[in-house]
């Protein structure tokens, strides 16, 4: 019997759950409770959301600073950026999740319409205090639907009113901006390269607007989603007259609507809104050569909190599976939980999905339970692939 | 690649969601999708439970005898029992679900102290009424935790308190029993041979007792369950005084505690206890040579609402799988829930265990979509089994 002893694990985390290196801790050790002596090696897929300072930090040999920042719902959150090591030029990773994350609104409060993304504005500042002559932004489980308002404004921007006044801050506010101030922006930005890793499938405006695609998991009602694609349409208006960018590329650009339109207003700034893989992986920033590691392994086993019809529009299962693809290696993707159109991902490149869930249960315990519950799943879905190769081999041989 | 071409499906019903009928349905659908033009061969199991005397009737040419008898919680209910065809001698068959079944008590009712299986006696009572020389009484599913009281009160018994007074009905009262008196009894009784389909590990008392194993299920809190154990305790004395049956044959013997203690009830009248899948399957009633379509198959696949510690004790699963091993044929599990201890089932020639929630949910949710769930997992499930068989081929062949 044949059965596969190199084994690729390259999961996402599993949002407010597991990150992605204890994604791949637990698949690990479901993998080798079945085939003894199997070769695993854990490639936990850093996104630009929640860790990736931390991993770029250590990927490089650079170092975390801790700076204190506006939290989303206003109050003061413990935050931090990376100083990479190993660059050519002073360059600093700021992640959004640590500043403006889905994570730091409490679930009493999830209102997109009132939350801010200034901490992430104040993230980059003391980043270049720090001297950081290039900033990556890592977008990616944001909290947010502010249009990067709240950035830009702890940058020296000001979002005023028909009477010049400025504006409360979050999303909902900006359906009545009616002008963008920028004569107060830190002058440090201009000369700053600026690149922000995110998901190419996210858009500011439209049907597919951000506001609508990622607006209820943020905690929008379907009238909360109306308001907030209206201000952002308004946001991207002002935006493009205060700054002379394409007022389409930013209602529709690759990414324009990467955590709740931050991706738009930074790119109004003349920042790069750049595919996260290509920034993060192809570049080397996170000290691992995927491709590589895929073209060693007999099988590669990937992982999402979610797999649905989301999955084929840039996140991390479907990115390991289209370069698994490529390399002519099958893929196994493991999910906690597995949506409407899941079956979609199979065009993508992804073999087979597996679930985690072993009986009713409610959402809170499997968060809860998140790295018994995907070791145990590995364990029986292991069995039921080389289950197959026994199969496969027993029939081989009768033939 | 070498993939299962030849399938048999041999599951069980999913209590309180699909019957054996449907879950078959599902899986083989569910097959079909992934493997095109693959034979599938479906074998319902008869386990005793819901569905046996349609199944039976069915498979004999037999009919279906529609009556109303006393349910569990006393109001009436509309049942039936078979009389059989292709038999030698005027045969029915009694399932003890059809009245005195869980799903007869109202989910607010669920009380095993109160719940009788009378009507399970007024259906012997009608087939013998037809004529029926050989009864056969189908075990599984109950509602009831009476040691059969009420079936052996419909047939002439009275079950007395210490002053004389008969007593109520369902198992608490049994606490306060002080004889039993069968001077009443059916004089038919004596003369017919009455044979119980069950699950033989099932004992009446001790502490793997039917109280205490099935009693949470059936509604009792942790008190109730002790009173019900005194009382069957109690019911076994008496019985044995009452009919010289040994009392340690009616505490313990093999299928004693099916369905709520009714083997031990019957057995003291002098029915024969069989395992069910000797009786239902071995001896050619169910209509199916289980063992010849095994043999025929390159995988079997099995199924049960939940798989767990209970599953090696007797339950559908591990009696196919014991017939599949015994073949060297491979098989693969298909669980609504997947419990503790589950990994148990594999020493029991179960090869792979795969559960069927896609996502967190509850159980009410999972029981009103069985099919749809069933059929999706199944479906995942296949991918990944031919993924393994992939893998095997692509190994094998670079080797």
């Amino acid at each position: 019997m044949s059965i596969p002893q190199r084994i690729l694990v390259a999961p996402s985390g599993f949002k407010e759950s597991l990150d992605a290196v204890e994604v791949a801790a637990a698949i690990a050790a479901g993998i080798r409770r079945v085939i003894p002596g199997v070769q695993v090696t854990t490639v936990p897929m850093a996104d630009g959301g929640e860790g990736t300072a931390a991993a770029l930090s250590s990927a490089t040999g650079g170092r975390l600073v801790q700076h204190r920042v506006t939290g989303p719902v206003g109050s003061p959150v413990d935050s931090h950026f990376a100083m990479l090591g190993k660059v050519d030029r002073p360059t600093a990773v700021v992640e959004m999740a640590a500043a403006a994350g889905l994570r730091l609104v409490p679930a009493a409060l999830r209102d997109p319409g009132l939350t801010t993304t200034r901490g992430v504005g104040e993230l980059i500042l003391a980043a270049l205090d720090q001297g950081a002559e290039r900033i990556i932004v890592g977008c990616g489980d944001s909290g947010t639907s502010d249009g990067g308002a709240g950035a830009l404004r702890a940058l020296g921007a000001r979002v005023l009113d028909t009477e010049g006044n400025e504006l409360p801050e979050g999303g909902a506010a900006l359906a009545n901006a009616a002008a963008v101030d920028l004569s107060g922006l830190d002058s440090r930005i201009a000369g700053t390269k600026i690149d922000l890793a995110l998901n190419p499938f996210n858009v500011l405006c439209g049907p597919q607007g951000v506001a609508r695609v990622f607006g209820p998991q943020k905690g929008a009602s379907p009238e909360q989603v109306e308001v907030l694609s209206a201000g952002l349409d308004r946001w991207a208006r002002l935006l493009a007259e205060a700054t002379g960018q394409l007022e389409s590329y930013l209602r529709t650009g690759p990414g324009t609507g990467a955590s709740g339109g931050l991706g738009a207003g930074l790119a109004a700034l003349g920042a790069n809104l750049v595919p996260r893989f290509e920034l993060l992986l192809d570049s080397g920033l996170a000290g691992v050569d995927l491709d590589a590691h895929i073209s060693r392994a007999d099988l590669v086993v990937t992982a999402e909190g979610a797999i649905d019809f989301q999955t084929p529009r840039g996140k991390v299962p479907a990115e390991v599976a289209r370069r698994a693809q490529a390399a002519g290696v099958p893929v196994l993707a493991l999910a906690g939980s597995i949506g409407k159109d899941s079956g979609d991902v199979h065009a993508a490149g992804i073999d087979a999905i597996a679930g985690i869930i072993p009986i009713p249960m409610d959402l809170d315990t499997a968060v809860a339970n998140g790295a018994t519950l995907l070791r145990e799943a590995t364990e029986r879905t292991f069995r039921v692939l080389l289950l197959g190769s026994a199969i496969s081999s027993r029939l081989g041989n009768a033939a």
